[in-house]
């Protein structure tokens, strides 16, 4: 097989940090087919970025919205209940203590969004699903950490034709141990459209600049000297 | 916590393997949570077994059926995927040989099935899964094996708030190491209604007797020594 026909499954919420997946899988020599999973977000702005950072990456034709509505009906988390409270950065009495597992944790989101991908990844035959989790910004998400990966890593081998073939899929995590600031790096040297891109989680038309996804994002444009190209409100 | 508050997710599929399941739960007793799986398989019959089921244990008002229609989408297997025939047991040219995967196999389906299962228990507190996967008759299937949902356990573990927190939600396969003749003794004695059940690959409003799963299923009663309640063509 030449390297142009290697595949590689892009799992893509529209955010700064799976888009700058998409620069690390195709920098990688990978065809880019990226998923992105409709759950109930709140907002509809993610979805209409994915499909621009797909179209920017020529693969739109191949980008699937796969929709998991259950998600909402199921409840439990703050991105996709609307009785619990999306924090904000400034002292809300919903914020988390150290620690503790945030209320934006989607029960079992990760291994659902994985194995998805790995039926995905299986019926096009590509090698490799890249997601882009972090194990410094959110290590309060259990479904974020090196060993949660190598443990559905394992699970792939064993689930799957492919896997008891002797050719597993393999899960590309080039952010997990990256700061938000040397992400931002990475992907601008990559030419990542992150004009494309959001990370508020509170999904106005605007970034709202205050809650903790925003927050983030904007102390790793300054620590990484570099403007963010978005606009907040 | 009050043993009849304990609860446990039972995935439904209205099929003889996963009715059993049911039977389990409510002897090991548990609060059952039915939750089907709706993935384009070519026939509507199975769905409407599995709410016939949920109904005779009085817990249709809390049956959940979800929508999977992606992994008709993705294609792959002879049961999502038109343009694959399912199998017959007559010698039909598509059987698998000895020790290949099936065409049945649908890529990723038990990984999808419980990831979106430990989503739902974690929700609603279940602290027990309950599948009906076997391994004596389905030994072609990866993901049908004792190691793999071992190793699906130990991802739940790490990837659950409930798991992370110590209190791990199991899966339960009592039926993984049965011959069929032992699940319906078993089923019997428990008062499983397989007269609502149908195990038939193809659909029609009669069971077909010919294909694999219906073979499978003549031979269990048979050797049971017991008569199948529903009807053939």
């Amino acid at each position: 097989m030449s390297q142009q026909e290697r595949k590689a499954v892009i799992i893509l919420s529209g955010g700064l940090d799976s888009t700058t997946c998409m620069g690390f899988a195709k920098e990688a020599g990978y065809e880019l087919y990226p998923i992105t999973f409709d759950y109930g977000q709140r907002h509809r702005i993610e979805l209409n970025n994915a499909r621009s950072v797909a179209r920017h990456y020529g693969v739109e034709d191949r980008f699937k919205i796969i929709s998991l509505g259950f998600l909402r009906d199921f409840g439990g988390s703050a991105l996709t209940d609307d009785a619990i409270a999306v924090p904000r950065s400034d002292g809300d009495a919903t914020e988390q203590e150290e620690g503790e597992i945030p209320v934006t944790y989607v029960p079992g989101r990760n291994l659902l969004f994985l194995s998805i991908a790995t039926s995905f990844a299986e019926t096009v035959g590509a090698e490799a699903i890249y997601i882009g989790v972090n194990a410094l910004d959110y290590s309060g998400y259990p479904d974020c950490r090196p060993e949660f990966i190598a443990k559905v890593e394992e699970v792939m081998a064993l689930a799957t034709k492919v896997g008891v073939e002797g050719k597993p899929i393999s899960i590309k995590t080039p952010l997990i141990m990256l700061t938000k600031a040397q992400i931002i790096r990475e992907g601008i040297r990559m030419d990542v459209p992150y004009q494309l891109t959001t990370s508020c989680y509170n999904g106005e038309e605007k970034a709202c600049g205050e809650c903790e996804s925003c927050r983030l994002r904007l102390k790793g444009f300054s620590d990484a000297g570099m403007a963010d190209p978005i606009a907040y409100s």
